[in-house]
């Protein structure tokens, strides 16, 4: 029952006191490619902050350009307001790739890999890095899309909060593979090992008209299900 | 480029001051079985907590029993040990539910469904209570699994932390549907709607010898793209 993904935070780099992994180092990556190619893979992060003592953890949309995260939103955020005050945080980001299913309750786990990144925040005032930042955004989702759509309008852009949060204390923990169960338990008479698991696009839902020549989106992890 | 997921956290039953919806509370639900169906849906939680004034963020298992969310974990884990300790918590549950491709960037979203739980954590001392939870955690992740597997012995039970969240300050915020771009954008020349996504589990990988007789997993979301 030990669940892998209830451990303690991955290296770092640089290590620092704080996130220097105490359990099964051996999850740990000190890998940037390995920590860009999940922030550059997963859709959604997790934002952490305090507020009054509170913690709270809410979901947001990000992108990643170079050694920066970006996150956005509305000017009127409750969350960005306050991050843009330079208080902590802390932004998880999270893939799930298998469900592990050992011979034993104990050695149940997740396939799963994970970066978490703490830092300060602040807010980019230079339009055009706030440009920069949205299309990113845009192109996260699904690249080729920025250059489809209607860009922001000066107002559109006045309500729109920009945050930057470097990459400079960040970590990744990966755990890939089948169970690890005692020796003992080899002969359990169950089926055991793993059932990987993937975020599937299915077809795309078109909203009213659209004009001839428009074609529907390809999602780039859209090959298996494809309509 | 005003995203969905960057607000404030939704509605909340009973609403309290710290959790009320701030923005777009047409997205909150008050609903328990809502806020139960997302929570039993989903796999990973994001958990928040405080440690030395800095947040921290870690996915993790769960499983929801009636009106109490079960955490668990090595009982090594600074994350549990520290939340034993009676410190705030705040814990997120997101499914993302599609894309959503609107006509200007700034009208970009996500559909999804997400919880938001605050409290306060407390450890499970009582054996029976630490084994239906544990059990409800193997059962959540594949329906069945706890009669096939080999139950904790008294050693990995102690190895073990189980910790209990009450769902008493739960809030839920869901988006979904096709974009809500603006009127004068609706003859704009792109694509635009929405494209579901899904968790898909894909042929389960055995580890080593499988006894006969002991078949494959089905899990409950392999409908679609099953081998």
């Amino acid at each position: 029952m030990a669940s892998a993904m209830a451990g303690p935070m991955g290296a770092v780099i640089p290590a620092t006191e704080r996130t220097r992994l105490r359990r099964l180092p051996a999850r740990a990556s000190h890998d940037r490619a390995a920590i860009d190619a999940i922030l550059d893979e997963a859709l959604v992060c997790h934002v952490g902050f305090v507020h009054e003592a509170q913690p709270y953890v809410l979901p947001t949309t990000y992108a990643r350009v170079d050694d920066v995260l970006y996150l956005h939103g509305s000017a009127a955020s409750r969350m960005l307001r306050g991050l843009r005050e330079g208080v902590p945080v802390c932004v998880t980001v999270t893939l799930l790739d298998g469900l592990v299913l050992a011979r034993s309750a104990f050695h149940q786990s997740m396939n799963y890999r994970s970066v978490v990144i703490l830092g300060t925040a602040t807010e980019v005032t230079d339009d055009s890095e706030r440009l920069r930042a949205l299309e990113a955004v845009v192109e996260h989702v699904l690249p080729g899309r920025w250059r489809q759509v209607r860009r922001p309008s000066a107002q559109e852009l006045r309500a729109t909060m920009v945050l930057r949060l470097p990459l400079l204390e960040v970590s990744a923990k990966i755990r890939a593979g089948g169970p690890l169960d005692d020796a003992e338990d080899r002969g359990w008479p169950c089926w055991a090992g793993h059932v990987p698991v993937e975020l599937t696009a299915l077809a795309p839902v078109p909203d009213g008209v659209i004009p001839a020549g428009a074609p529907a989106p390809r999602l780039p992890f859209q090959g298996r299900s494809e309509p």
